[in-house]
């Protein structure tokens, strides 16, 4: 296994991951910024004693597939480098998420390897489990989509979701590397705020999403930035198409979700906490008084929300447990 | 000034600003449970030297005013004595905010003063600054309602809210001081989410003042438990009744909160962090791609959601500048 | 395995260690005020589906061994009907780290079962590891000082530490459970304070120790309150009975720890953040200025300092390697 | 006055005290980097509605006064230039603090104005506050020289501290702005950790102030990072040159702190909280068993650690009351 981007949180966790994985080796954990320095000293809890390395691509041709964790726009070329060598892929980037090449374009600017767009699978394994399974390429998903899109998923396939209000919040370490002053300790303690009310890039990525499942519900979005390391939550407030009891509501995500691993269906309101350094999803739902269905999800942003989903992809790409080395 | 129930969080406060109020004098801060114990040893950050004592309501009565910060139940009776012995009240407590009884009875219980709940006036001063400039008992409004109804009520007023949901956040304080395990710092710290999602006791004090300025939208509500210690942010999704653009948007709240001391308009989303320890409201409003206005309202729980607001209250009540002691 | 008291923290992830240990399984899990409930609900994130009993000593009598996490005090007695029963026990608490019963008396108060003292070993690992092997009750040692012993055991056995200052901090699942308002979010967030100054009971069980170790140091000790969850670093600065270069200081750590499976020597002074959710002491060691050694320990209060420590005692006592279940 | 270098977080401090004290005007506020953006941008809380500006000594030569917030090594430039303009001025880098150039330059390097180090009154207004009244160039103090100067100071006065162990720690806002990945939130949040332990540059500085009250103390001083935002706390333990008991060792402290205004002598070990956003420095001492003082100092490293002292200067400088502005 490659690891393409290992020095940022979601390439360092990826990474990890496969340290630890029973059938997956760690062939190379590489980065641009941070070539030379050993893992375990950029990221001590990780415990991963290998040192990162500049890309070797002839070397890279040699993995039996590649995870790449590079920003958006940069992750497009190197993945379809990796695929032209003929690897299987899992880009946690946003470059092959979205189906239509325009809204891409809109959303993220340029895209470095257009003709790849085609090929990609939409990595939320809940959704596309049998897709993922047959692919060569994984748009692994954004955090929030993720989180936003489980709450979701039952009601949209049961054509009950109208209208659909999203209003989610993300530890700190969902905004990635590097963020300077803006995410500094002093900035964010004691702190809590929407961030990107004027359309956040993961909107389009959900409404996609939504729409292949059946829904047209016009989607309000707004991220709001959380006090603390790992941990994300999508509230999401519905309106329904028809009138629906607590009973049925119920029934619809018991259904829906009872074989699921990763998934797991609580009777209260879940928190951050409960799910940090794991790979589980909790979903809640209930219905309010205005006749609203509230479905909300908790994920750990790094593990479900990104690397830990890679891994759940990755599984099923080479044809291991879904849940191998995810436990 | 009397205080009464100055060993919880915002009666504390309520206190700390009397003590330092250039035109009030402290007479007396009672608590039930702590008497004889200095505020200065239990809230060291307001250094206010003065024991706290067990009411008594005969030298209550030679008070000018009293501020009542009981949990709610608790209040209504001690409010009646006062109110009976003539003193102007505001009261932080939820027992008079709700003006029609049956639906105090169905969200609290008994009520220990009913006859006085006609008296009461609602006590949000962007409001009702007339009602409260006459009023000898102001019912001091939740947390909550005062960040979502100040991100509302331009909205309302107009006539284009059609369609409420209020996703807010609040820090632990704004549970209360005894809160046991439930607010452990190791319950609460890296943790967030939503409570009380089957029914929010301040969801009906929302609906009855929008329900004033004129809206009869259905409101979903749902809190959140935040892990930082003072700060609340209302972010509001509101669904318009008609095609508005984002400069007619902002003229409503420009025109709106032109003259208001406490409500800032600000043109980045609000942080916590911004307002805390002010009576500030700041408040950002804009629209998203589905048509939803998004309003956003940020407080600090004790002050202008609590303690902060019955100052600004008591003023205007003894004909003071609105804003002396709270700047 | 039966773990008694396992509500609380340090039990919840004793059980939970068991509960996941490849060569143990969990046949009760005791707690005398939560009985009834799952640990999965009090403590979400260990993931252990079991339901809290009632201790019931005939069936603790059929377990092949017994950790008991009760508090001081109260763990003596039940660890002598154990014993009685003829299980091995590890003990959490304090009752049999002491071996002169006068300084627990003066320490802790009445002993529950003084006739035990004697057969108790001290169970920090790395410096009793063969009389643990034969042991049938080990005292499982508190968690300042664990932190404390590993980071001064080299300095006093090579006969050096001649003066003794631990400054110490742990975070606040250290203190346990139900501390009321001294332990609520609100008094420890952005808070930082020293406690127990007048004499902490760890102090007689580090003075113990090192005395064993041959130290006659006299030893200075205050604890401090960190506003985080789990972690603890005790900072020790030791005068020395000699002139010791900074290269042979380093080696005679080397030496010590060159096979401890748990004692990482680090060249960097060690974050608490690096050891979390591990059994690993990260330790480093310098010379300064003023000709003093700083000898710096980063535990997990809750792993080595607690739950894990005890794990790894279990192991060494029923012929276990001493890492199983703890990597 | 003008405040130079007021995009710090010092700096922003110092701005914030002088616009809102009753006898200063803030005529100019620089930045290098951030001039053109308004304070309230960059620091909300603060309110300051005043836009940064370049420097331009021409105009700042018409002030009455200067505080320099520039980096160490940075400031003594202009702290001259400033002062060939005849300003009197108080500055918070370290760049005067020393009075041995020689030492100075071994610990911060080249000076850039060397016949001023002379001039330089070292501005702790508790150790020299009739040198400071008739200064014109005062060097604020380091934040942790402050805290711990003000616990050991009553002990180098009377000839008792024969030995000092200074174990200090920090909110993050003391390492300043502009820390990149080391200071962010996810590096720091729920950690604690030791730095700069081969020698931290404000060793130097405590021991100069030691030894002018005739202590010839051996100091050992260690620096750690605390996951909160303001507040600093200095534990000292002191090896007695003579055998003292708890009360006279509590004399020495209230004699000596009876008519500070900004020292408050507790009997309780102090926690930062208690004086977050204050001038306010709280100390406690005690004896313990081995025989040493214990003396803790809390303050505020933004307020009595730098910005807050730095007023309290400029106001016994300028002829004003010493606690000015600063209440």
């Amino acid at each position: 296994m490659l690891v393409a981007g290992a020095s940022g949180y979601a390439g360092a966790l990826a990474a990890a991951l496969v340290w630890r994985h029973p059938r997956l080796e760690l062939a190379a954990a590489t980065s641009r910024g941070e070539a030379g320095t050993r893992l375990d000293r950029l990221y001590p809890r990780h415990r991963v004693p290998v040192e990162l390395a500049q890309l070797d691509l002839d070397q890279a041709a040699t993995c039996d597939a590649a995870l790449v964790a590079y920003p958006h726009g940069a992750a497009a070329e190197l993945v379809g480098e990796l695929r032209g060598a003929g690897l299987p892929v899992v880009d946690i980037s946003a470059d092959f998420r979205l189906h239509d090449l325009s809204v891409y374009e809109r959303t993220y600017g340029d895209h470095g390897a257009p003709e790849l767009v085609r090929e990609a699978v939409y990595g939320l394994t809940e959704l596309h489990r049998d897709a993922i399974r047959g692919a060569k390429l994984v748009a692994n998903p954004g955090c929030y989509p993720t989180a936003a899109l489980l709450a979701l998923a039952p009601l949209a396939e049961a054509g009950l979701a109208d209208d659909v209000v999203i209003s989610a919040a993300s530890g700190i370490s969902g905004a990635g590397r590097g963020g300077g002053e803006r995410l500094a300790f002093v900035t964010v303690d004691e702190n809590f705020s929407p961030y990107a009310v004027e359309g956040h890039r993961h909107t389009p990525e959900i409404a996609q999403e939504l729409g292949e499942l059946g829904s047209k519900a016009a989607v309000s979005f707004v991220p709001h930035l959380l006090p603390l390391d790992q941990g994300l939550l999508a509230s999401c407030y519905v309106g329904l198409s028809r009138g629906v009891g607590e009973g049925e509501l119920r029934s619809v995500y018991e259904e829906r979700y009872a074989d699921e691993p990763f998934v797991e269906l609580v009777d209260e309101p879940p928190g951050v906490r409960d799910v940090r350094d794991t790979n589980l999803c909790r979903v809640h739902v209930s219905l309010d008084t205005a006749g609203r269905a509230l479905a909300f999800a908790a994920i750990d942003n790094l593990w479900k929300g990104a690397a830990g989903q890679a891994i759940q992809n990755l599984n099923l790409m080479l044809g291991f447990p879904e849940t191998e080395g995810l436990q």
